[in-house]
């Protein structure tokens, strides 16, 4: 059960409620999930989270949403993220995942775990072949950045 | 460095030069990467992780050559396996990830990582939505399972 | 609660009862748990997994069935798999695993999680006398392996 | 070695300059090291990424700036991440940290990941007094939400 | 449901209650909760584990209390352990930890598990910078360390 | 390469060198491998871990040495930690671990992370026979527990 009370929208704030909003209609939906209520009692948090989630997971990009899905399980099945496994299942689904590729992802998952061991039991060295073929420069900082000045920072940052 | 040795295509037995073949002849090239190598120090594990890797990321599937090697790399990014995320990122290209690619896939693995523990954290209990609708039935034994005759088992088997 | 239905032996094809009745028949009982009727949905997924536990688990070998059950039981709770866990105690108990021995093996589990994190904190670098005295000489590949003909590979391997 | 080219300034794009002006102005330095070159080469993940580092551990909060650190590491000791631990170690020490407070921090840490397996492994259930008192209340959409126009959502959200 | 009989106070042999009467004066309470129940069905190991909690976690040092939870908290979370993310969410509450400070320890903890991805996916090679300046002397053994003589060990040494 | 220097016997103060001797001594060697070195510049964290490890790894229990080592050593691999992996191979063939031995509990623990993530992955619910048949009564506080008198307790115990 949640260590924090999840939010609704009758008591959230004008704050949470754009983000609340804005969720709603990314997503066509009328529900909120119990993560977005949980982080809604701290609103930086879930401004931060969200804005994440709509620009990796949302926005178009060279991997189609449901392969971005089905990589977000993977991590989410090898760490056994009970809560993160149900509701990514559920929006694999939306997506287009049957039973039968949940099986392939999960044997796939199975199977990397499996290979990760073989290599980390038995201290097999990386092939030469795989590395990079050029060793990168060492950082140059820039000519004539002035050590900058105190007075441009905001008071926080150091 | 490998706490056991790599074998050499010269050193090799008939039965392991029979899976080098057929890595090479797979994968249509003439180079035997480290893990199979220090695998074939022991027949029958190689010839099983083989089968099972020849199965699982060769033969076609429901899903394509690259989202499965994108699968395999989010998992060994997340166990952090320095040999496989190597191995992988190689493979991975050979089938079309590039620069771009690997950096989304990343995105999104840190992400994952990330919000697994948000919903931790919290310890936010999953919604009822993305349950199953229905319990199973609980396992009803086949009628006349006789007992299992002792004879007809292998020795091995218990 | 499973995302996938776990069947039954009156549900199950031929194929899927060939598996089922080769886990009573080995394990000389008529109880089939849930591990194998999810895995069920996904025949060949079963036949793969069932055949690997087989090979490992219950063939003699080396390790005593106890070890390796002790062994299984100390990646899953590394892992914190509850099925997992619970499982293979139950398994464990009828090799002969009593509450003592399961207290030992959890400090000992627990030892290894802290002395893990006690090298990794402080980056301990690995003792010379740790490693290989050796190097592995770099891959050769066969004298004649003329390029693998493709048509003797099944249309699905590349 | 990375496996992708670490930026240098002199090479670096206006809009990956901005992000290293930032972050040299932010850490009052000339050296930027070689995690935010990494992401250079995909200048929204850098901004992103940049961004929420500056979110959460630069600017003030609740905890203070070495207690932040101090978890960060601990994390990072957690996962066996050796870039992140190293060069949180250096972060760290900017901030006070010493060897005596590594060493605590760590043997914490070792602990945290022992104690982690002692439940595990005895699968000890939550005290109900650990547990919140009320249950949550279910979500209830917003009244008059009225369905989202598509036409008021970028074209790129679904 | 934990898998070994969680102990009571009537139950208790004088051994344990030793440790029980010690848990409870040091935190000031008539309870116990269940992971030392657990443990006491092992005196030695209730003996060792209470012994160790007690000077890394209760014994004042650098760090003060309620940091140390949060860090004891921090690696919980990482390893998803839900009986010590909610039993050490009470005692951080105890010590001081209000909502606010979960929700920017919790975020911290998914930066790290982040970032130790997005290092991990590139490979990024840890900077030069951030390394000791010196190497560290080989083992010297003591000069007279005479063969130690096998009587003076107990027989159970070796 | 270490983050904290990793002591030499010469420099080591009688409280580091009793616990270098006793190491020496248990062991049989004169030979002080580097995570006691690290540990040694903090002498509590060092004796602590010590006797831990000899108490748990050294002293004759249910478990024979060289099962404890390769429990010790299957929880190494699992969390991929180097240094543990390398240092308890050593230890492990010293107590009869040859090649073929080693790559069974490799192939065991590859396995076991396979089936974690599989039953992780469908989110299989554990079969009430593994379950304990009788839940546990409640803490109940001794009668005459008498509040703990504050001054029986040491000044830094609350």
């Amino acid at each position: 059960m949640a260590q924090i009370r999840l939010l609704n929208y009758a008591q959230a704030t004008p704050r949470v409620r754009a983000v609340f909003d804005d969720i709603m209609a990314t997503r066509g939906t009328d529900y909120i999930n119990n993560i977005w209520r949980a982080l809604a009692a701290h609103p930086p948090l879930l401004e931060r989270f969200w804005a994440l989630m709509k620009a990796v997971m949302v926005k178009p990009s060279l991997l189609d949403p449901l392969t971005k899905e089905l990589i977000y399980l993977a991590v989410s099945i090898t760490n056994n993220c009970e809560y993160c496994i149900n509701s990514h299942i559920a929006a694999a689904r939306k997506k287009g995942m049957d039973d039968a590729m949940l099986a392939e992802l999960t044997e796939i998952v199975a199977l990397a775990n499996a290979g990760n061991r073989l290599t980390s039991g038995f201290q097999v060295e990386v092939d030469d072949v795989f590395l990079p073929k050029t060793r990168n420069a060492a950082w140059k900082a820039p000519r004539r950045a002035a050590k900058p000045s105190r007075r441009k920072r905001k008071s926080w940052q150091r």
